[in-house]
């Protein structure tokens, strides 16, 4: 196998660099879309995707077995509100999905504020805010408003009607594998079964669409996999339908609120000092920017990717953590929430990941005793001089030292402090004068 | 074996608190005691714990061998005083039996002072203290007296009387074994040849008695071995009695100055990060309070249990070490120096770690691939709510992707910040619906 | 093997402390000579120190491949001079030899001052330094002057005169092998190929002179090879002659830069925690002045002992690190810029670290259960006592814990804080009774 020019190959800037604006008009365009981990919003936001990327969009039945769960009926919903006793729409699905219980059971019919009460859902703490509220596996209906106007409501007979339907049909996921060099993977994975919420996850949605769009036509060592799937159900299907192939995932990352405007968050893979965790420092250490690195816990998607019988090598790329601003899951998260320039820092910091994870390696030094004259190969400045050709002298040095099979590129940048890209051209110039050969 | 009952039993609060109170009294009734390393002082004092414990009481009688040792001759004094010339009594045995130099040897006669100086001992640094002096090896005799006092004698012919005899005899030590269901064992230690001093080392004593008592009538997994021993020849004369079962021992620990308001400190085992050593961070840590932690150093009763030949996994919890308090070996070490509060807090702590000892194992995950539906078990919450359900959840996910035979629960309490007792309860309810099972 | 005498021989202490005069005395005998990595001035140099130590001076032909280099033609230089039109000398040789750039190939012809200035060196940030430089692979002719100077030049026709040969004749380098009870090995080098600099490195070369001297007529455990070599092509010409004997090098220390006041800075091995950086660490600090210990780094001439095939435990001491003082390869790393002090406590650094190299080891305690009974073996105090008394039986107790087999003397001084001599000092006394044995 030879890769050296690969890693000579400078990736065009266009496609390092993307506009915020893109990230942010895929999330626009899917903001609106009624989605849950069933049905047709999921659908119509896979098929957008797959307008820009190759999608392959599978159906996985109601019923099916996964592990220990079994895929639910297909949700859908057509309308719903709630009317006092004027017959004012007080409550209307139109205005905001997010006012009904994802998963609400039909219902039409007239009942008194108590027992009205019962099925609807506020933030006391939040009082402007409209939650997000779900209830996959037990049968329920509810609404979601403000405490406001929860507050206001007089006694009275409400209609509510919830034109829902939970019947046999499928679950939607999407699916692209973009094959490289080997058939080991790289896993980007991306929940979509949030309604209208943009930082959880749209952001992580478009980030991931764009990264998969960015590699199409490239070409990559290793093969990347993007999923876009629902939460929990989303992930435990996909795992059980691909359980044979899964040693083939080298690295992989779970991408979620990478919208706001808060530094970015790296949860570690269960490993903990996985070579994906350890890319990740890396490239966030050498931007400058502040940024947390934080250590595995058994929460959000990567959990079933980190179960037991499993244990990937899947880290959690963020910037504010779910669950740790105060817009989460509530009508806040919304398109003013996001921003264009903390969309494209994710991606690009990410795609400096990508840049790391495929031109790792690990190389031989094929001339281990003493140092290899350099000068007599065109390696070594006879005359002194330049910052920049003495830093690459510096480069080659780390590199003809530590190439003894034990180190790899990335151990390598560790120690020595000094860029990757440097690293990668000196093992570019060393591989031409036969110095140095490629191990893994 | 099956453990998950004990895992839900409650201790009861009255076992786990102890009223200070209770463990001062047995101190003060110890106290006035005239203790050493052989003798009816120690007989005594062996009797009185026998009143609250069933105590085995051994002898060992003089000349046995010990590995490198020899047990001594029994020591005995029933009076000890120096008169002046006027026949005043300047020094008295009965006031306090530092006094004596432990193991002095009889003697009855007129000496001048100069010659009497040879066998007087104080503390210049600190001139009103009486000082704790033995000699146990060799044979002489001396008193203890303020350096004050020493300075005000007189040049005067003085009569010395040591009523005491040093015979064949016996060593006596006492002995509790606490059955529990496996024959793996808890060593508890607790030095208890010294005479009236209170926090080194009644005060380990006191506390140790009043443990073995809580464990008496509780089903515990391991057996508990309460040793009340003399330092240095009593460690060693046990050890070489209990040789060829010593590898019984898995966990130890030697309490000493167990109540003096210091805070905790806890010197490690000579392994450093054995099970005891992390069980007393993680209560300690969890107590809120302040506490030190110590690397193991081979001083105090530890270091037999510790010799290289044995390295047994035995801590050493203190409050203010020995030697770090200037009351240490001088009659300041009195009934006023400990404290009912400090040894409830010592008894308290010791507790927990015997709860964390007891309930500390390996789990296997039944379901390892992917979360196992945990709704459709009762233990997930479909309609979220309460903060005390949701960390209970958590614990439960905390549970589940840390039992691969390879984390005790200890291990999953350290990483997830979460409290020992909360992940309990998630192994029972885990136990409970078949998705666990205990390993070790 | 039998080491005890050893250990109790104190080291005379005029072999210890050298006075920082001696040692400052054969820098300014070296400082004037022009040396190069061949020619007469590096042979004038050993021959110096051959007149202090029994250094065996060898030579190895022009045209010799050692590794993956040849050894170049021998340089040698009697005159060099430029003048104006005037025929003034403007730069002379005889001045300083920095003024010709090493290396530099016999030139003699009138040249305007544009062609000149091709030819001349000098450093901008540093206006009145005299520049050292070299071109020792590519044959060219060279002047090096100061900025200032090399301003002040005006338009003329100048005349360039060097007078050197660059022939087929050999690089010449010392070594000298103190041999000791074992054919293990402690390598000490000092590179001696620069002219007229001090600290780099006449300030190592009279410190390994001094080490040397001071271990000829001690009975070692260690064999002591001193290497007096050219940098890099003298380091891999030495490897290339010694490959097949390499494994007895068990510590090595490059010595550079040790005359200057900065402090004491010490390069790890490539290992990073083998015995000699232990040792160096240990050292450093028991001494209480202030130092830094450095991560490796694949510079300097430790990197070819360093180098994958060899990967030889060899540090660097130094002290401010070559090319962090503005003085470093100018005229101004003079005789002014090293100080007798400085060099003495150089000296007497590694003279502490070679005493921990030789009396480090592996004991076994022969009585590993318990303590054994030292009170009967003269080893414990009856009476209590003085503070110097107590701390060997501290160091006695920390001796018999760990002489486990699995601990050296280094560990032990580590873990204790005691102070290496007293450790030591225990070792002899226990060795005495029989109850400890060497193991290694």
């Amino acid at each position: 196998m030879n890769y050296p020019e690969r890693l000579n190959t400078a990736i065009p800037n266009d496609k390092r660099k993307i506009s915020g604006e893109s990230l942010y008009g895929l999330i626009e365009e899917l903001y609106p879309i009624c989605r849950s981990i069933t049905g047709d919003g999921l659908r119509k936001s896979l098929q957008i995707i797959q307008e820009k990327i190759p999608l392959n969009i599978c159906e996985l039945p109601t019923g099916t077995s996964v592990f220990d769960w079994t895929i639910p009926k297909e949700w859908n919903i057509n309308d719903a509100w709630i009317k006092n006793s004027k017959g004012e729409k007080i409550v209307d699905f139109n205005e905001s999905n997010l006012h009904i219980v994802n998963y609400s059971i039909p219902v039409d019919k007239n009942i008194r504020l108590d027992e009205l009460k019962a099925h609807l859902h506020s933030i006391p703490d939040e009082p402007e805010l409209v939650p997000y509220r779900t209830s996959y596996y037990e049968e329920r209906w509810g609404f979601c408003l403000s405490h406001n106007q929860l507050e206001s409501l007089r006694d009275d007979v409400y209609h509510v009607y919830i034109d829902s339907s939970l019947k046999e049909g499928s679950m939607s996921y999407g699916e692209l594998l973009i094959e490289g060099e080997t058939e080991e993977e790289v896993l980007i994975n991306a929940h979509i079964c949030h309604p209208s919420l943009c930082n959880d996850n749209l952001s992580g949605v478009s980030v991931a669409v764009h990264l998969a769009e960015s590699l199409l036509d490239e070409d990559c060592r290793y093969s990347y996999r993007f999923l876009f799937i629902p939460s929990t159900i989303g992930a435990i299907a996909w795992l059980a339908l691909h359980e044979e192939n899964i040693d083939k995932v080298r690295h992989g990352l779970v991408l979620a609120c990478v919208g706001d405007t808060g530094n970015v968050t790296y949860k570690t893979s269960r490993h903990g000092q996985a070579e994906i965790d350890r890319i990740a420092e890396y490239v966030l250490n050498e931007s400058g920017d502040t940024y947390d690195i934080r250590p595995f816990s058994p929460t959000g998607n990567e959990r079933q990717f980190s179960s037991p019988a499993f244990n990937l090598p899947v880290g959690c790329f963020m910037r504010t953590p779910f669950g740790e601003f105060p817009e989460y899951h509530t009508s806040a998260d919304d398109l003013s929430f996001v921003k264009p320039g903390a969309l494209a820092d994710s991606f690009s910091k990410l795609k400096k990941m990508i840049d790391v994870i495929e031109n790792n390696g690990t190389y031989l030094n094929l001339n281990p005793k003493c140092e290899p004259n350099l000068g007599s190969r065109g390696l070594y400045s006879t005359s002194g001089g330049r910052v920049e050709s003495k830093i690459n002298q510096e480069a080659i040095l780390w590199v003809l030292n530590y190439t003894d099979g034990e180190h790899s590129l990335l151990d390598i940048a560790e120690m020595s402090g000094l860029n990757f890209k440097q690293l990668k051209q000196a093992v570019v110039n060393l591989e031409r004068v036969n110095l140095l050969k490629r191990l893994s």
